[in-house]
């Protein structure tokens, strides 16, 4: 899945995303040869912009024993003990009646949707024609799920407020994605969110959040998470993003709605005999993690705007959350082979993980996490120019 | 789920299994407080009959960093690296060209079974009412997998060569569970077996084989499990049960078949973003606990005597698995009360996790692994007298 690009044409012009589940950190130009150079280099790089140091094994074991949580008790069997705690530990958060976890978030969204479907008794549920249900998970939504999608716009932007609602009629649910990962995560404002959630309420529909960024989305708005969620009849989360943990993700809602996501999680095949790792890892990231994004939002302008000044488009404009795409106007290929070879020889691992841009150019994904607060702009200026004059074809 | 027992006629009686997914081990009559005296006790006891010590989310880091292994390298990102291993390790053993990890025994076999109608283009497959999908999945074989279940028998037996190459003829593939769970682990004679499968390949239907204790039932005939595995077409395994790992499972068959697999796996939701614990874990049971299978079911016939000698009754008879059901004539909650104070009283904890039988009478689940192998015969009957003493109602 990941070696076939999906393609499409944003407003500023045609973008490529690579990625196959929800995301991917190396790229199709990439030889397995470049991939083990760019994992040694990346583990011994000392600054690193995007993302964060790629850890062996060993090193994944030792941060999860170093987190805060008690692992000198009994872990989860079928969905209890420290999944149990997790699940209440989410739902309180987001200030909703109960939440459950699932191993991935198509599962996680796939459910959420049938739950409506089953409830309203119709299949129709409102979806982005780029959505990643529909673009990266081998049309589950249909072949699977058995769901009618109906679109409210088939641009690639948010669909307006009126769109919404006239869409909405007749459907058991609208699927608001914040912020939008294939427009390279643009973020509509808080205003124009909340009118088109109207829309979609006014119409009986129920609202549903593609929150695999929730936390990335609420910093830019400047939000509570449970702000947020308020605003919603059921919350996906992604558990291995803002939180970090190995894998995982959550769905929060009314009692009935997780009730019936229960029995559809046994069906789907995500009820783990035991899935502590990842349980405790996002404990840990909701106690450690997801207070910082609002500080990796704020680095994120810094970034973007050094960026800019050497060549590199960032993309979406403001507000832009801590994840945003760039583009370059060398080829992907040329700019991995820079910043590879900037980063074996200088240590400074500068945006990594390019893929081609249909006519021409490349793309990378900009993650801003705790790495990315060690560079200053006059870092990412100086380290951009030395990639861009080995890539050539950026100024 | 767990909170319902499934209830059958079996050729002995009537049996109530009230596991939910694969198993569970507490039980209905066990209170809150009875579940954290018994965990308590178990970690305290020096000798334990069924099953293996309960261990803290910290000693289960430990054994997964003292295994075979080496973890200072990179896991897995969406199914790549050791759980690439694992699936290859998985597919030579069994003599077969290619494997697919999958998070649990529910979705691996239902995309078996969706991939071997789709090549076939019919939604009928062949399963016993009894089987695990259509007792303890939520009807996910029919709701979300969207098969047609046909029948061979529907007696609580393995149905006969002739009556399963009835039912296969125009079905897409005919499952043959072994050791059969819910006829309390009982097995056919290798002979019947192969007729069986021959029956169903002269019908022209594909042969998948839920192995959720592959190895259990190859030791019992004492055949390698690749020469099992030759019969079928697909193979399930299980690997949390022989092998330990924390949870999963693994599907092996033709590259066409695991391709099409791969497909429904991002489907279902099962590519996680990262799994490598319960991976490694697998790879480490493969190396250190499989082989270990043999010994164990030897000994199994050793307990199984020994619980006949003082009144508990082990089904199914010879040729017995290393898991098999007993029947006690007290009451479950007397049993496991019973259990639980002897344990705590002696260190000795007996066969544990009784469950009402339907009519009166006691049933519990006996696992023989290395810890039943410090129970020499007399052991069992002198603490099972001790039990029996206490619980009352069987002499």
């Amino acid at each position: 899945m990941r070696s076939r690009g999906v393609w499409f044409a944003s407003r500023r012009g045609s973008v490529a995303t690579p990625r196959g589940g929800q995301s991917a950190s190396m790229t199709d130009t990439a030889s397995t040869d470049d991939r083990r150079r760019m994992w040694d280099a990346s583990r011994r790089a000392h600054h690193l912009l995007s993302g964060e140091r790629p850890l062996t094994m060993t090193e994944q074991l030792e941060r999860l024993t170093a987190g805060s949580a008690d692992l000198d008790r009994r872990g989860d069997v079928y969905g209890d003990g420290v999944m149990r705690e997790l699940e209440e530990r989410i739902a309180a958060m987001l200030g909703m009646p109960d939440a459950l976890w699932l191993p991935t978030g198509t599962m996680a969204q796939q459910i959420a949707l049938r739950c409506w479907a089953e409830r309203a008794g119709t299949t129709r549920v409102v979806l982005h024609p780029r959505h990643h249900t529909l673009l990266n998970e081998e049309d589950a939504v249909t072949a699977l799920a058995a769901l009618t999608p109906v679109f409210a716009t088939e641009e690639p932007r948010y669909a307006t407020a009126e769109e919404t609602g006239a869409a909405a009629r007749g459907a058991a649910a609208v699927v608001f994605e914040v912020p939008f990962q294939d427009l390279g995560y643009e973020l509509p404002p808080w205003a124009d969110f909340r009118a088109a959630v109207g829309a979609a309420r006014a119409a009986d529909a129920a609202v549903h959040l593609d929150g695999a960024r929730l936390w990335d989305a609420a910093a830019v708005w400047r939000r509570d998470t449970a702000e947020v969620a308020a605003l919603a009849d059921s919350v996906y989360l992604s558990l291995y993003k803002a939180p970090g943990a190995m894998s995982g993700a959550a769905l929060a809602g009314d009692a009935e709605l997780i009730d019936r996501a229960r029995t559809w999680r046994i069906r789907y095949g995500g009820q783990l005999f035991s899935a502590w790792p990842a349980v405790v890892g996002a404990l840990r990231g909701l106690d450690e993690r997801v207070s910082r994004v609002p500080m990796w939002t704020a680095h994120a302008g810094v970034i973007a705007g050094a960026l800019d000044d050497v060549g590199m488009r960032p993309l979406p404009s403001a507000p832009r959350p801590r994840e945003f795409f760039v583009r370059a106007e060398a080829s992907a290929a040329d700019m991995n082979r820079a910043v590879l070879e900037v980063t074996e020889t200088t240590g400074w691992r500068f945006l990594h993980g390019w893929w081609a841009e249909e006519g021409g150019g490349a793309l990378a994904e900009m993650t801003t996490a705790d790495p990315a607060l060690d560079w200053t702009a006059d870092d990412v200026r100086r380290v951009g120019r030395l990639v861009a004059d080995r890539a050539g074809g950026t100024r």
